[in-house]
């Protein structure tokens, strides 16, 4: 018998719960167009304000993933790893993570998407340095981390079509920041990524999809069962996103800040997250937790991890010369002014802000296909709780024009709080989901 | 500034109300085709769950009001009244109370929609009188009820055009049983239709758009708010719809049990909710209620209903004869049999069971457009709390084929429920909105 699209409407609506043939039914039948954009909104809607339960999330996420082709990575020896973050500003630490990953054994086959809104694409900083293609097709992305254990790539049009289309209606009906949505969404995209092990950095605040911890805690959550319901080990970091990660926001600026931290030149939150980052990784490939942290830091210490990098960026076409005089290599902007405002401790700097600002210079694209300029954006010279003496500038604005950057100045006034009192830093890991207790199972 | 749809979507998600300008825009753009059916959907599923407040439903009316023609019926000598019936099974009081408040002196400008669905519409009824027509010009029927006090006509395409539109969004996305959805597409079209006084027959019940009373309550309640936001009196009464109203279903055979009743030939529920229907509107234009009672069966005990009838007949091109000898002029199916169960008492005949059946059996259309056969459908010759003796037929069917009269005899068996035990009668009048404490203001 048919399902009909009205009465499962009418059961979500009326809070009930659907089973997963019925969810599957109704995706593929959008899918198919059998089911038209206004019934799958309004069913999109009921399912916001009534809750999808687990089965529901998990059901959902299976028939995207089918939607679409997935990747085999069981050709790969060592362990499949994958680490995705919801979206933040300044949020680099794929560049530096990976590449860690890879020095420490992992095999890293990273499917990225492109940039669209406030946050920046890892896709559009890794095309700011000269050379570099991050087109390449599944069979080559398997070939390079057979090679090298990495290769951080554009996802092709063929990978979850379905999240696609269903992320697009979403996004203008008001129903984006359901946890189940968007942990539906993202795990079909790892889970058809093929890696074993997930490792998630969920961003949470002002910067962020989710400005709430519980809410954030509660889409952790949902990843880590759906990643279950499917053989992965997937665990995440909760992470604070009120302040922009990187001491950049800009692509070429951001890459720079990366390779520094990679250097061994720059330590920080950048540098700080990255360690976490990989470490939580490895716990889950197996290993205990001091282990991690201790082979997390040491691959980045013993130059390991930067040579892995500079091995991705020849493998990829990019030039290598990047890794050792990044400020050299990277394109730079016409003019470059500081922002000095009056000495006092900086109080918060809005993220959100600072990210809709570099966009507004250039660094993000507004509607897909834009192009975007690789070298503008803004560095940010103190963080929250640091003080600025006389004349100390907090800020530094890479930008296109005069114009531009007298305008820049206007908006880091609006973006930036300077005050008299002390201020506390703020905090990095808020909390994690997916360590605790026994071990999930995983596939190899 | 033009506000954002996705942001009024989500305040409505959220809970929140939107203001009447809010409103207006929302459904204006979506007219315009600026707001697509997705986020139409999604909002008027975001609505039906969070709830819409009264100055919501008021400005929703008052835009779908806007969205065609209003009737000025301001040259109509005496008062202007409109009846409405939320849709039942064997619903023809309009065919007797129409008749009745012009013979009261009220001004009866009728417009009415095509059946579609379980119930059958009025038009469908009038037109099994051999050369009735209802497709009559506002002009038209505001020169027929000067001359005579009565039109019963098509709603044309330019009476809320708008509520067109959305009803059938609404019909494909679960969003059609809310209270206030339900009361602003109702009132936009009494509203448009000019009337001062509004009677709404709100069925309750198996077999109506609302299965329960409290929520028929509500929309009564929305219907008397938003008249009364538009300057007109309105009143409800709450009628039981669990089983079929009148002694048939099917056009032609309620049409004849219609023509009954006005004669003075049968009494029954029928007869009985015409006269309650008929008392409350003229409590509405000013009556004291034992005035209205004793007017309203006086019309009907003197033929002067009757001759209403006969003249409305006439007017609109249809055989007056029909008046005097129905079921001669009436057309009458081929295949007449009848259904005799065992004998016993009857505890319930399913309203909606009976309307599928009649409509399977050709009375009602399933598609906009399809034809219906006139003559078709059942006679209901006992009712619930009544008793049938051995060999007594409990209906009768009126078929086109044996083949479908045969198929009638076993949906009988499912729809019709009988035992031993002794039953009550069903009441007919469960409540009613808008009587009590001092009259609402109305425009005369």
């Amino acid at each position: 018998v048919t399902p009909s699209a009205v009465a499962l409407i009418g059961r979500k609506r009326d809070g009930g719960a659907l089973s997963a043939a019925e969810i599957g039914w109704l995706i593929s039948a959008y899918l198919r167009n059998e089911v038209d954009d206004a019934q799958m909104a309004a069913f999109l809607m009921a399912g916001v304000i009534r809750g999808f339960n687990d089965d529901e999330a998990a059901a959902l996420t299976e028939v995207l993933v089918e939607t679409g082709r997935s990747i085999d990575l069981s050709i790969l020896k060592g362990p499949t790893v994958d680490k995705h973050s919801t979206g933040g500003v300044g949020d680099v630490t794929t560049l530096i993570v990976a590449p860690m990953l890879a020095a420490a054994g992992c095999q890293v086959a990273k499917l990225s998407g492109r940039g669209l809104g406030h946050t920046g694409g890892t896709l559009d900083k890794l095309e700011s340095i000269p050379g570099m293609r991050v087109d390449l097709s599944p069979e080559q992305v398997l070939r390079q981390v057979e090679q090298i254990g990495l290769a951080v790539a554009a996802a092709g049009p063929d990978l979850v079509p379905g999240d696609r289309r269903l992320y697009a209606l979403r996004d203008v009906t008001g129903t984006v920041g359901d946890p189940a949505l968007i942990a539906s969404s993202v795990m079909s995209k790892k889970i058809a990524g093929g890696a074993a092990h997930i490792l998630l950095d969920v961003k949470v605040g002002g910067g962020a999809l989710v400005a709430d911890l519980e809410q954030a805690r509660t889409l952790a959550e949902r990843c880590v069962t759906i990643g279950s319901a499917h053989g992965r080990r997937v665990g995440a970091l909760l992470t604070q996103m009120d302040e922009p990660l990187a001491p950049a926001v800009g692509n070429a600026l951001e890459v720079g800040a990366a390779v520094e931290v990679l250097r061994g030149d720059r330590r920080g939150p950048l540098h700080d997250l990255s360690v976490e980052l990989a470490a939580a990784t490895l716990r889950l490939i197996g290993h205990k937790e001091e282990e991690a942290v201790s082979k997390s830091a040491g691959v980045l210490a013993s130059g390991e991890a930067l040579e892995k990098f500079r091995e991705l960026v020849s493998a990829q076409g990019g030039d290598p010369s990047c890794v050792d005089r990044p400020w050299d290599v990277l394109p730079s902007a016409d003019v470059v002014v500081d922002w000095t405002p009056s000495p006092g401790v900086v109080q918060r700097i809005d993220a959100r802000a600072i990210g809709e600002l570099a966009g507004s210079l250039g660094a993000a694209r507004r509607r897909l296909g834009e192009a975007i300029d690789p070298a503008v954006g803004l560095e940010l010279l103190l963080r929250v709780g640091e003080r600025s003496e006389d004349g100390q500038p907090v800020a530094r604005i890479h930008a296109a024009s005069r114009t531009d950057a007298e305008e820049a100045k206007d908006a880091l006034e609006q973006a930036v709080t300077m005050g008299d009192e002390a201020c506390e830093p703020l905090p990095l890991v808020l909390g994690s989901v997916g360590f605790d207790g026994e071990d999930h199972s995983a596939r190899p």
